[in-house]
C-alpha cells in the first residue's frame, strides 16, 4: 500500500451492518476520508460526506481500509439484515480492495482469512477490543433496563435481584441496579470479581451462597457464558419471578425447562443494537485509533 | 358507623381502577378485612381473600370503607378503563355504603362530595398524599427511563439532558439520570430547589441559564405543570433532540408547534401505571395508615 | 437610607466571626461594594478590596449594611473567637450605622432588636435560610466523615450505621454513607421522611424498628434535636460501638451515661466551620440575594 | 510437614506488624488454630485465643505457618514500629519453624528467601494479592478523604479534582469523589482505563488533556508510581491548590520543587493503616484462603 499523509487520501469502505454502521460511516467521513458505503439501512437524508455504492464490490474497489460489521460473518456472507441477499465474501470483493488493505471485522472466519492472505491484506478483529467493549457497555445496560421494565409489574427500586457473572457487563449491571435502589446480589465464582463488586456497596455471593437466596429473588439475570441456570435452580424461584439471559448462544438459561414453571424467562438478545449512534461511535473510536497507529495518521 | 375492634370486622369495597387495584385489593384482604371488588381487570387466578362482585352497587353494599381509584372521577363516573361503561357515582352506589362510611378517592368532584354529605359519609382524597407520592416515584421514574430508551438512538450515559422542574419527581429524575452517567442540568426557578439538586452533584440553572444550554441538549424533559416549553424554546434545540413532557393535562410542551421542527416531542402519560404491583402496594400503605388512624385499628 | 444605584455606592461592614468571614468579606468586595472589616482572623496577605478597621465602631460607622456572624450573639457580644474581648452590641456600634441600615445576623437577641428599633434599622436573621443551609450541608457532612474516620478502626465501607433524624442534614448524611458503601439505616418518626430516605436506596426504620438493630450497629449518629440517645438505648450497643451527636446544645446524646459503657461517644460540634471558604461563600450567596432584593440592586 | 486434618491442629505464629496484626491474630485464633504472637502492639484486654510470646523465636518455635507483616522487611528485620529493636530474620527464627513451614510476608527479601530454602520452608508473598488489595481499598480511600478534608478550606463537594493514575486505587478514588459531588477528571495514559472510569460518569483525559485543566484544579492527586508531577506541571496550578501524592517511595510528586510555589503539597503515606480492623480482616481473609488451599483445610 502506498503510504498516505492524511485522512483525506484514505479510501474507506463500510460494507454490511445495521444502524450502527450509519454512525460509523458518518464519523469516518468526518475525518476527511473518502467513504463509500453499501449494505446497511440508508437514512432518508443521506449521510454527509458518504457515497452510497450500488454493490459491495463497488464500495470495496480500491479501498485501503474496509470496515465489516461487528456482528461479523455467517455462512460466508457479511451480516446485513436490511438486504435480501447479504454480500458474499469472495475473491471479487476482497480482491478489489487496494493491495495490502486493512480489513476490520468483528470476528473473521476461515474463508475471509484465506482470501485476505491471498491478496496480501491484513485482518483486524475488533469484537473483543477492550476499550470499545467498555464504551458500548452502558448502551447494553440500558437495553437490559428497558427489558426489565417491560417485563415486570414491580419497580426495579426495592426489588431483590441476583446478577450471575461479574465480568465487565455483569459488574456494571450490578452497580447500576444498586444505584437504582434494588437489593442486588452479585454472584461470581472468582473471589477477585466478588471483591470488585463489593467495592460499590453490592452484596456478593459465590454459587453456594446463591442457593439460599433463590426463593427471595424477584429477578435473576445471568451474564455467565455457559448453561448454568437449569431446572433445579429455577425450581427454587418464587412464582412470578423473572429470569433474564444475557449470554450469547447457546445461552445461559434452559428456556425449555422454564416453560413448565410459574416463572417468566426471556433471552435478551441484540442489546448491542440499542443506542446505535452511541455504539457506532464507540466502535469507530476504537477502530480509528487502530487505523491511526497502522497508517501513521 | 358501629366501632370495630379488628380488621376482620371491616367490610371494604374496591371499585374501579386498573391493575394497581388488584394489588390494593390483595393487600387489603391480607389484613383480614372482608374485601369485595368490582370494576378493575380481574386476574385469571383470582385474588386470595377477595370476593368479586357483580356490580359496583353489590360491592358497595354495607361497606364501611370504599376505595376508589387514584385516577379519580370523570364525567360523574369512576375511572375503569376495563369496563365498557364505567360505574356511575349515584345515590344507589353511595347510599348503599354503611352509614358514616369512609370513601377514599384520588380526587373528589362536586357530585361525590354532595352525595357523601347527604349520606353522612366522609371523603378522603389521597392523590397528593406525600408519602404515597414518594413511594410511587421510583416506579414513575423507571417509566421515564423506558420512554427515553425507546425514543433515542444514543445512550442516556454520556448524553446531555435538562430536567425542567425540581419538585419530587423532577428532583429524583435528575439524580437518577446523573447516576446513569448523563450530564444533567436541573432547571428550577426556586433557588432552594436548585440548592437541593446541587447536593447530589447535578449542575443547576434557572430559566435564564437554560437558554444558552438549549443548543447543546440531547434531551429536554419537563416536569413543570404549565405550558412553558414553547416554539421559541424548542427552536433552539439541535435537530434530532428529544422533548419529553411529564406534566398532567394540559401539559407543559406545545406539541403542535413541535411538529414543524426537526425534533421529536412526546407526552409521557400514565407512567403511574408502570409497576402496578409496587404502585398499588404503596397506595395501600398510605391508605392503610389513614384507615388505622380513623378507625383506631 | 438614600437609595443607591449600584453596589459600588454601598458601604458594608463585616464584624466578628471566624475564617468564614474572610471569604464573606472577599465576596462582598468583589461586587464593588466598599467593605470594612473587624473582629475576625485577618489573613497575612490581606483581602483584596477590604479595608481592615481598628475597631467594631470604626467598621460600622456609616455602613448601610452590617454583616454579623451566623454563630450570632452571646451575652450581648458578637461571636469573635479570635479576639480577647469580643465586640459589644451597644448604642455606639449600632447607632453608628447609616440611618435605616440593614443588619444581617445568624440569630438576633433582645438587645440587638431593641437597639435596631431605636435607630430605625432592620434586622435580618439568616441562620435558618433554607438555601444557605443546603449549600453548606456538604461541608458539614464532610466534617462528619472526618470525625467518623478519626474515631474508628473499621472502614465506613461495610460498616453498619444508623442515622437518627432525617431532616436536611440527616438525610444527606444517610445518602452519603450509603454511597460510601455502609449499610445504612435511616431512622425517623415521620413516614414522609422515611419515604424520602428510601428513594435513595437506604433502609429505613421508625424508633420501634431501631431497637432490634442496636446490637448490630458499628456506629450510631443522631441528628435529632432532643435528648433521645439515653442510657437504655446505648446499653444495647455492642462494645466498641461509636456514638456521634450532631445536635446543637443541649445535645441528643447522654454523654455522662456513655462514660460508664464500653462504647465511645463524642459530640461533633462546630462542623459548620469545616471548609470555611465554601461555607462563607454559600452564606454570602444567600445574603447577597437578600441585599439585592432589599436595595433593588 | 505432617498433614493436618483440622485448623485446631495448626500452630500459627504472628510476628511483627502494627494494629492490623491484632485483628489478624484474633481472626486466626477464631478458626481454632493455636496462635502465638509477638512484635505488634498488644491490646490491654488481650486477644481471645491468642498466646503472647516473649520473643519472636518463642512465637516461631514449631509453627507450621508464620505470618509476617505486609509492610515486610527492612534491613533484614521485620516491620515492628512498636518495638525498640525489631525482630531479626535469622537462622534461629526461621530454623525454629516446623519443617516445611509456610511463611506469609508482604514482600520477601533475599535473606528470607535464602533461609527459607535452607530449612525447606516455602515463602508466600501477599502484598499484591488482588483480592486483599481490593478489600482494603475502601480503607485507603477513606484515609485519602480524611487527608483532603484536613488540608482544604473548601469542600470536596463542588471542587475540581484531577486523579492521575486509574489503577484499582485511582479508579475507586475518582468514583468516590464523584459520588461526593466533586467535578472529577480521571487522568490515565491507557485508553482502557479511561473507558473504565467513564463508565461511572467521570470525565476523563490523557496527559495532554490534563495540561489545559491544571489552572482550574482545586486539588491534584497522583496515584501514578513514577515521578510525573514536576515543577513545570505544578507551576500551572492556581495559588492555594492542594497536591496529594499517594505513590510509594520514591513518590510521584517533586515535593522539593513544590516548596517554592504558592501551593500545598503533601505525601499521604501509610494510609493502609487506617481502619486496622477492616484491613487486618481483609488481609486474613486472603491469607486464610491460601492456607486452606495449601493444607487442604
Amino acid at each position: 500500500m502506498t503510504p498516505i499523509q492524511d485522512w483525506s487520501e484514505l479510501a474507506l469502505a463500510v460494507i454490511g451492518g445495521d444502524q450502527r454502521e450509519q454512525e460509523i460511516a458518518r464519523c469516518a467521513a468526518a475525518t476527511g476520508a473518502q467513504v463509500r458505503a453499501f449494505g446497511f439501512p440508508w437514512p432518508e437524508r443521506g449521510i454527509t460526506g458518504v457515497t452510497r455504492s450500488r454493490s459491495a464490490a463497488d464500495a470495496a474497489a480500491g479501498a485501503a481500509v474496509a470496515l465489516f460489521p461487528i456482528a461479523g460473518i455467517k455462512d460466508g456472507c457479511l451480516y446485513a439484515p436490511g438486504l435480501a441477499s447479504p454480500p458474499r465474501i469472495d475473491a471479487e470483493l476482497i480482491g478489489g480492495l487496494a493491495p495490502g488493505a486493512h480489513i476490520f471485522v468483528g470476528a473473521a472466519d476461515e474463508g475471509l482469512r484465506h482470501l485476505a492472505k491471498r491478496f496480501s491484506h491484513s485482518v483486524h478483529e475488533y469484537e473483543h477490543d477492550a476499550e470499545a467493549k467498555l464504551m458500548r457497555a452502558p448502551s447494553v445496560i440500558e437495553g437490559v433496563l428497558a427489558t426489565l421494565i417491560a417485563n415486570t409489574q414491580i419497580s426495579i427500586h426495592g426489588s431483590t435481584i441476583a446478577v450471575l457473572g461479574q465480568g465487565t457487563l455483569g459488574g456494571l449491571l450490578a452497580d447500576t441496579l444498586h444505584k437504582l435502589g434494588a437489593r442486588v446480589h452479585a454472584v461470581a465464582r472468582d473471589p477477585v470479581q466478588r471483591a470488585q463488586a463489593s467495592l460499590y456497596g453490592v452484596a456478593t455471593a459465590d454459587f453456594d451462597g446463591l442457593r439460599p437466596l433463590l426463593p427471595h429473588l424477584d429477578i435473576l439475570i445471568s451474564a455467565v457464558p455457559s448453561r448454568i441456570v437449569d431446572l433445579e435452580m429455577m425450581r427454587q424461584l418464587r412464582p412470578g419471578a423473572l429470569v433474564v439471559d444475557l449470554a450469547s448462544p447457546p445461552g445461559s438459561v434452559d428456556l425449555e425447562a422454564a416453560k413448565n414453571l410459574p416463572i417468566k424467562a426471556i433471552w435478551a438478545r441484540g442489546l448491542g443494537a440499542r443506542a446505535p449512534v452511541t455504539v457506532g461511535r464507540s466502535q469507530w473510536w476504537a477502530i480509528r485509533r487502530r487505523i491511526g497507529t497502522l497508517l501513521g495518521l
